[in-house]
């Protein structure tokens, strides 16, 4: 049976009556799909479906591995989705988008005094190259951008290793972004950086790092927690501590890729549409299925459960499996680009990008008056206890469409551990669990189904 | 100022009247020594003591590294230690011993079929070498012992991967003890071992295995939680999987090695011994710094404590760091089988070897009324809230005493993490804390002080 032959509106019993005050109306509105709601979360959490996104993410993340961008397996990732969103009776298209194409290469790093240790590296996305006998500099250890200025003198010719404490990802994160042209300026040969994590088992992150520009590119790696404290202690103590870095990365030219676009059609407004959304690219480590297997996974899952009830909305509701989001949301760039002119019809954009563990919250941003209006859809999740409304959706992919005023939203999840396996090689299935991503799943279906179905688009 | 000089008995008012039961005359007794364990816990956890081992610990790692039996770490280690001991104003002395040298040399291991993969991997204790050009043949997944019994058939000429769960480590480094020569019997090539982990951020974790006798010899080491269950659902879903295991691993003539011991001696019984130990030996990854080099250290801060107090016990308190623990108690039997002659004197053995976090309680092993007088030792432990004795005191390194009647404690600490971080790369200073081993060395250094100097030896 194909989706496009149903016409079946179920509810022109929600048109609201000219007594209502618009508020009211709205309350009204939204509660009539508390049926349908009831619906998509029973075949998501106990019905047929059970267990399916997790089964999909499994196969999927089995199969290609991860899927940095430039990579075979990022294309083999996109062809394997591309072909199992058509096999699931969507409307699938891919959208081609040019991608950077750094290879990480062999890289290692050891202490050579003042004892010999090898150091457990992941080289930054973006870094040059050593020369091929490798870096050997002593090292100087901050633990901030402010130790480093005042310690400005004695970067020249050093290893520069950032221990910075882990305070926060969004806080934490510049010490990776920026610590390598920040100690380049001061004549620094490379950077080594402590992984951006609060939690380890001697285990590197890897990343993106920018280069700034007209300042020296050196070459620079996230080293553990671990070794960040040893060299750490090692420096407090007026020990010489000298290091042995040798990546030889490169950057290629930019390949091509794609952004993987699955739709259910609206029936009464097919221009308008809602945007669920994961990325599909992922790092060269691990599996990539927390970061973002589960989030592109759970924008098809709910596809699928309104496909499979039958269920078709007034307007479109398009699930956009990013290409390179982790070199800075490229792909999702350019699609804002090529789309930005249709803005008006931009309902709401929806992206999960924080896992795909059990979800808390949905997190929106938008005016007031469409606040209101999510506030009545979040109550359709009761059954799943899950109608918090927070505030600040959020998401790199979706960013740009926010900034212009587009209504967003995110996933909440319960991710105490996200950090704890994000960029390294402990980014697997074993992170992930079925029930968690059903719940988001039926999550992430509802809200998609019923913003999609109102009679108007959310105020913006 | 040296201890021995010090003739100072400041506890004649425990002697106990004669009117007194037996039972109420050591309730007086033990509770004479309020005072001075009040002094010993002030010293380490606010004292002058304060974070002492903590920083002896963290030179001691941090300069020599990890320990394996055999290497010239621990050779360096057990030198360091014994100058450390002596500069400390203990009486020191070295008893030599014999010990396996193992060495893992490089090791790798790839998933070839049904996708290539790196193995993150760590050889197991005594492995035999895979040929130069390693071995390639095709998996057998089993997740217990009986499974691969079932499967027998199935087995030859395959690298046999152990998934079994975790349930607790006792129970489950069965599989790591004896997987390969169960294998071996039934004709396989190699085993890979599931670590001995209830978690994993793709960290594997090596140790002890043993070759049966009669069996041939097959290469075996330990892979990650992570990829044992991708190569679980691989087999589940039918895949061919094919491993290629190179490990150049190799067992050399045992090699020379020394328990190192340090001793305050009893003024009254000098030939009768409270014995306190660590092992100084560690696994040839991260630092050795929870197993063991905690528990060596609050045996040596123990020491140093009631040494600061200027108080000396009746009978004669021994710090033993023992040697080649991890390749099965190696020194600690020798020990025995040296000292056992002498076993009529030995009051009480402790062992501290499953972390050094904050303590919960004191384990202990002895008859009802060995137990009686220890249930009011730890009653001096209220002003660190640990006043807890619970069965079963244990440890690899006491037992052969134990066995033979010697009452035993073990330390029982907050250690929910312990198994997370052990024999891998991840033990490390990172997992330490001040303030928890101030708080192991003052449990430690209260009890072998206050069993020590009671008038009668434990009853057996
Ligand atoms: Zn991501
Ligand atoms: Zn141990």
């Amino acid at each position: 049976m194909s989706l496009y032959q149903i016409n079946y509106n179920f509810h022109g019993y929600s048109t609201p009556t000219k007594k209502h005050s618009k508020v009211k109306a709205i309350i009204t509105e939204v509660a009539g799909y508390a049926d349908v709601a009831k619906q998509i979360i029973e075949l998501a959490v106990n019905g047929a479906a059970q267990n399916r996104s997790y089964r999909r993410l499994t196969d999927f993340t089995d199969t290609i591995g991860n899927r940095v961008s430039g990579s075979h397996n990022l294309e083999m990732a996109i062809k394997y989705m591309y072909n199992a969103l058509k096999q699931d009776g969507l409307d699938v298209y891919l959208e081609p988008v040019k991608i950077p194409h750094w290879i990480r290469g062999n890289e290692s790093a050891e202490m050579v005094l003042p004892r010999a240790k090898r150091l457990a590296i992941l080289g930054l996305s973006s870094s040059v190259a050593t020369p091929p006998e490798g870096i050997e500099a002593e090292v100087l250890v901050v633990q901030s951008f402010e130790e480093l200025k005042k310690r400005a003198s004695e970067a020249q010719g050093k290893i520069v290793v950032f221990n910075q404490p882990f305070v926060s990802y969004g806080e934490t994160v510049a010490y990776r972004l920026n610590g390598a042209s920040e100690a380049a300026k001061l004549g620094a040969v490379a950077t080594l950086i402590r992984s951006i994590t609060p939690f380890s088992i001697n285990s590197p992150h890897t990343g993106m790092q920018s280069y700034q520009n007209g300042v020296k590119q050196i070459p620079t790696a996230c080293i553990t927690l671990e070794d960040a404290e040893l060299m750490q202690r090692m420096a407090q103590r007026g020990q010489k501590i000298v290091v042995r870095l040798t990546m030889d990365a490169k950057s290629l030219p930019a390949a091509d890729s794609f952004n993987t676009v699955a739709e259910i059609k609206g029936w009464q407004h097919p221009e308008q549409v809602v945007l669920l959304s994961g990325h599909l690219d992922s790092w060269d480590v691990g599996q990539g299925a927390m970061d973002d297997g589960g989030g592109a996974m759970i924008s098809w899952e709910a596809l699928s459960l309104i496909r499979d009830l039958g269920l078709r909305p007034r307007r479109t509701l398009r699930t956009v499996l990013w290409t390179a989001e982790e070199q800075g949301g490229v792909g999702a760039q350019q699609y804002y680009d090529l789309h930005k002119v249709n803005i008006s019809n931009f309902d709401l954009v929806m992206e999960s990008d924080t896992g795909t563990f059990a979800p808390v919250a949905l997190q929106f941003t938008g005016s007031g008056a469409a606040r209101k209006v999510m506030e009545e859809v979040v109550k359709l999740l009761a059954p799943i206890n899950t109608t918090k409304l927070e505030k600040h959706g959020e998401g790199t992919d979706i960013s740009p469409w926010m900034q212009a005023g587009v209504p967003g939203a995110s996933l909440h999840v319960a991710d105490s551990r996200y950090f704890w396996f994000h960029h390294s090689e402990g980014d697997t299935m074993t992170v992930q669990n079925p029930r968690d991503m059903d719940l988001c799943s039926a999550l992430w279906a509802v809200v998609a189904f019923v913003v999609g179905d109102l009679q108007d688009m959310l105020p913006r």
